[in-house]
């Protein structure tokens, strides 16, 4: 499955990867996986594509059978999990008899561990046994340093395949990834390049979409690959290609222009970034300021803009007003308003955001109010109503929204609507 | 591999599960799969276990591979994504072949995409041919009806092992899940019960935690297994047991009571909830409402709170004090405090717990400030310093930490730190 091709100046090779993550605790669902796709991503970036991801629990056959197919059907074989110190992680042993070592003490590595336990998690007691044994590994084994944790990395090869084990513990993984693992790959192997431009659209669903463009798809270069990826109603598309890097990103612009014309009416952003990342972009442009007023999403419109280091430059606060006296105390909503036509109403979303604007003292505000469900529906205002709001002193434009689903994707419906609103109407703003 | 064992007075009979997970998306790290750990929870109530999740490409010989292999070591293959209207999605020829069957219209499901377009989507324009296609099906499936989206779930049988195809957007496939699939596995095997007994630990490490415990560990029955679940710096103890429902529950129970005395002096909770639930319970208990003033975690907590349902009984607001001028303007800390200590410090966080208790009005409060990272620490407040205050009108309690990790993982942390935090006032208060 290792094939390279020679093109005129370039050696190229494709490697096949296949991600093993070990653990009980992901097959019955108490873990989220999200390991696999950061690992994907950074791995795509230098040109290398995963083919199989397996997942199996902290059970030796499994782990054993797991390892001979992935081996068999691919190049590079990264594994994740069971490294921990207790008697449930069962993976290093099992390795070091997979790759006939046998277990010896890594001296550095247990200097490390005692460095760690010493003077960064400050544990006043000595090492236990279970501690030191983190710093055991098969003597065949290359040792791949983790510098935020007790175990190691570990890289075994065997029939010209290449194994390597990380913790499952993100922040280790990562480390170990980035210091170890895509290094080694991009010093192993001439990787091809691998290009993607990203667009989003708005407003229109993935059938409608994808007759549009069916003329655009069908006359792709057989090289280009044009993926569909709906979520949260809107639909991104995504062109691939590979090859020599310049070459790739000549022939990606060029179809990536077609493509933008193709859908100029629907098209919401050029870039694979989120509204919260465009919202960043386009305040630090304008060097404007944002605040936000939240009933429904309950904060979590301000947690994405912040989840974006440096938002401190343009977001200055939020009033979260979940009882409706707080939409009145604080941000000044009329008792009137909410007499009338209510919390969940296109005037209350408007004196939402004059409100806040006045409180935080921004240039821009967004505002929403709804009913995110299971309970609280009427007939005439049924769970999933939102009303939205995004404006400056001189005006606000306003959108009503009806969501249908659980009450955490309401929620997320909600503030990805919310933040595409607010950028529009910065983006509008002269 | 599927094995039956007779008890007295029931059969029981343990079934091999893989799930298989079809798309680009997830190997390139685009989307992260969310679907496989609620997939795996929901099977587990009923007492079926995942051996195995695969996920692969949307590549033909790829997911072929995929399914003879996992029909070979489990009985029933749960398949998603890869179900879409457009030309990417291969699942379903694939199926077709697989099982030797000819594609053919399903009528009823025919009638459900139109009535979905014209009456949910209010999509003006005529069916598309794509659209059409969502209701054709390989006419040796059975179809398992797709209440709120296009694509159908179809079940296959070969050899004696099921195949279940759903389409790969969540609120879909858990629609299926819940309507078709759990009651039909219900009803073709006679499953065991599993029982769980998780509790939470915090202030010790997994190694020390393991080595307090090695004594309870090794005298465990050989049917009660034990896992050590670490997350958020804090360990969850998991007990595991399957087999008759009484008897298992019986066992579970005594062998629990006796771990919680054993690590009664790190135990936070002895359930497998998270602290925004245990503080919706104490709240609701007493009567209780609470406020959230938020600086560094930028509305994380509120959204966490809010992310429960029915929280409106007991969460009033949210002051996002990103600016210190909000922090000075809105929540009242005094301005000598922020000039001479600083906007991270105790003294801050008090006062922001006064002050907005004072602005929205509750019986308790929880601030948080720090910073987050990547940027802005200094020699004294370096990255990961964070202070949190929990109150009410009469005292406060605070504490300082300091994470060493990416922005995102630091937010989180303070967030469920200050939770705890939290939690642990309300219930010592009397």
């Amino acid at each position: 499955m290792h094939y390279k091709f020679a093109a005129l100046f370039f050696i190229m090779e494709n490697i096949r990867t296949s991600i093993v993550t070990i653990g009980d605790e992901l097959l019955i669902g108490q873990v989220i996986d999200t390991n696999s796709a950061w690992m994907a991503q950074e791995l795509n970036k230098i040109g290398v594509w995963v083919h199989r991801r397996v997942a199996v629990g902290d059970v030796w056959d499994e782990i054993w059978q797991a390892l001979d197919e992935e081996s068999a059907m691919s190049d590079v074989i990264l594994i994740t999990g069971g490294l921990g110190p207790t008697s449930d992680d069962i993976t290093k042993p099992l390795l070091c008899k997979y790759f006939a070592g046998a277990m010896v003490m890594h001296e550095e590595t247990l200097a490390h561990v005692s460095y760690l336990f010493e003077h960064v998690f400050k544990r006043p007691m000595p090492l236990l046994d279970v501690n030191r044994k983190q710093a055991e590994v098969p003597d065949v084994a290359t040792v791949l340093k983790n510098y935020v944790g007790t175990a190691p990395g570990m890289l075994f090869e065997k029939n010209g395949k290449i194994f390597i084990s990380m913790p499952g513990v993100p922040h280790e993984m990562k480390g170990i990834m980035e210091k170890h693992v895509l290094p080694l790959l991009k010093q192993r192997f001439a990787l091809p390049y691998i290009g993607h431009r990203t667009l989003l659209t708005v407003g229109i669903g993935e059938s409608f979409l994808a007759e549009r463009i069916k003329y655009f798809e069908n006359s792709l270069p057989q090289d280009i690959k044009l993926a569909y990826l709906p979520n949260y109603g809107m639909v991104r598309l995504r062109l691939t290609a590979q090859g020599e890097k310049e070459a790739t990103e000549k022939k990606l612009d060029e179809t990536f222009a077609i493509l933008k014309n193709e859908v100029k009416d629907v098209l919401a952003v050029d870039e694979d970034i989120s509204f919260e990342i465009l919202l960043g972009k386009l305040l630090k442009q304008k060097n404007k300021t944002v605040a936000t007023a939240e009933s429904c999403t309950g904060g979590y419109i301000a947690h994405l803009i912040t989840s974006i280091a440096g938002s401190s430059d343009y977001f200055k606060g939020s009033v979260v007003s979940y009882a409706n006296s707080i939409k009145e105390n604080v941000l000044h909503v009329s008792n009137e308003t909410l007499a009338s036509v209510g919390a969940v109403s296109e005037e209350t979303v408007k004196e939402m955001v004059k409100g806040v604007l006045n409180v935080i003292q921004t240039d821009y505000a967004v505002a929403v109010s709804g009913i995110m469900g299971p309970d609280g529906g009427s007939e005439e205002k049924p769970v999933g109503t939102v009303w939205m709001a995004a404006g400056n002193a001189q005006k606000t434009e306003t959108k009503k929204m009806h969501f249908r689903f659980s009450r955490k994707r309401n929620i997320e419906l909600t503030a990805i609507n919310a933040l595409y609103l607010l950028c529009m109407f910065i983006k509008n703003d002269s």
